[in-house]
């Protein structure tokens, strides 16, 4: 029980290579995409009845199932409300490597994102825009953590999230790749209206603070930003990626 | 102070009609857009200092302001850093009448918004899209919680937001007025990239769990759904008014 909970501290999960999976959602698109990683499941006797069906898939993948009580399961949990039920799991390892060689038509690369919460909602973003992938650099807030997990709502089991990466062999190694590299930027001249985003590329923004720094941006093909209509100053990061990629979605899947 | 500390609750600020206004962006902002609602504004040392030229221009503007120790700061302020600053102001009270009375072209109406960081999104969504106000029902969280004022970055002084509306009379007030009510549903048939937004509408969004109750998006011209092209199951409210309203600010400016 206690190493369940633990597994909410960083060095554990590192030394691990394990994390948690809390509620039903995240455990079903777990269960549903990513079985055999799953090590153990922890059900309260509400829970187990409420999502009768959900247990049932688990138990049919193959998935441990422990019958586990409320004041165990909120023990072990890190959420306030588990909802009754909770993963551990085995964190997915895929490498940037693997994505490039699946020739990605749409990639978002994050160069240091530090609220779990941003870095939860850009993970679903791209999932709901039918990215190939996401990627993180090394220094940003760990992907497996329990608040990053909960905030992606399962989409961190529908694509590869490939982390620990450097940024500047990362920009190199998508472009060689023929990607084309569009860093965000709010002083750039060039609008996202105006850019061609059919063909095959790669989003890149910076922190929540300061952006990009410039020898990263430099480094892209290009520099695009968002118009601002209004008066507000800039938008936050999960806002600007969730733009950019639904602008790329619509225009590599046409109107659907 | 303690007066002061107390507007962190809702009861508090409805009955005198105050709210906080914590960091020097949102104060900024506030001094910028709305310097005759400011009644207190209290600074640090260390924050007079480094942001001069804001308390310089708040006195201008015939705020009063008073120093205060790091202490006396933190025991008023509801953030953990709000950073040596923090206004005491009266809450603005626009109206639908005024709003509609301006001939708006694009608005966004909440039907019963929970998350205080949801709706703070939001209302920056809608000020950088260029969106003329934003209206939220009684039964949604207060716009005037001190983390849904951080959340707006300052947006809450750039757009009328009005609140404590009745969701069925609103969406029949603003349909008389000729402007086209657009119900958000996953489900439903039309998609986002068909529906022709150069002309006046308002996005209606519903609760970030349920969305909107049937008889609601019954009662508005159409129903549109985002379209979803990865695995992942919905858009959070945030990201979903995000990306209808920057589709709404494309059509309606141009590619500027």
């Amino acid at each position: 029980m206690r190493a369940v909970a633990a597994l909410a501290r960083r060095s554990v999960r590192a030394g691990s290579g394990r994390f948690l999976v809390e509620g039903p959602q995240g455990v079903r698109e777990l269960v549903r995409y990513a079985a055999p990683s799953v090590v153990d499941l922890y059900v309260t006797a509400a829970a187990a009845q409420r999502y009768a069906a959900l247990v049932e898939s688990a138990s049919a993948a193959g998935v441990f199932v422990h019958s586990v009580s409320d004041e165990v399961l909120a023990a072990m949990a890190d959420a306030e409300t588990p909802q009754g039920m909770l993963a551990v799991a085995q964190q997915p390892e895929p490498t940037l490597a693997d994505v490039l060689a699946a020739s990605p038509r749409l990639l978002v690369f994050l160069q240091e994102v530090r609220d779990p919460g941003n870095l939860g909602t850009v993970i679903r973003a791209a999932d709901a825009s039918g990215a190939d992938a996401v990627l993180v650099t090394d220094s940003s807030v760990d992907v497996f953590s329990p608040k990053v997990v909960r905030s992606t709502a399962g989409s961190l089991f529908h694509l590869p999230v490939v982390t620990g990466l450097d940024a500047e062999a990362t920009l190199a190694e998508v472009a060689s790749h023929g990607i084309r590299t569009l860093a965000t930027e709010g002083e750039a001249a060039l609008t996202l209206p105006h850019v061609d985003l059919a063909g095959r590329h790669c989003w890149v923004l910076g922190t929540e603070a300061q952006g990009l720094p410039d020898h990263l941006a430099a480094a892209c093909a290009e520099r695009v930003s968002i118009p601002i209509y209004g008066k507000a100053e800039s938008l936050n990061l999960a806002m600007a990626a969730t733009i950019c990629l639904y602008a790329s979605a619509a225009a590599q899947h046409g109107t659907q």
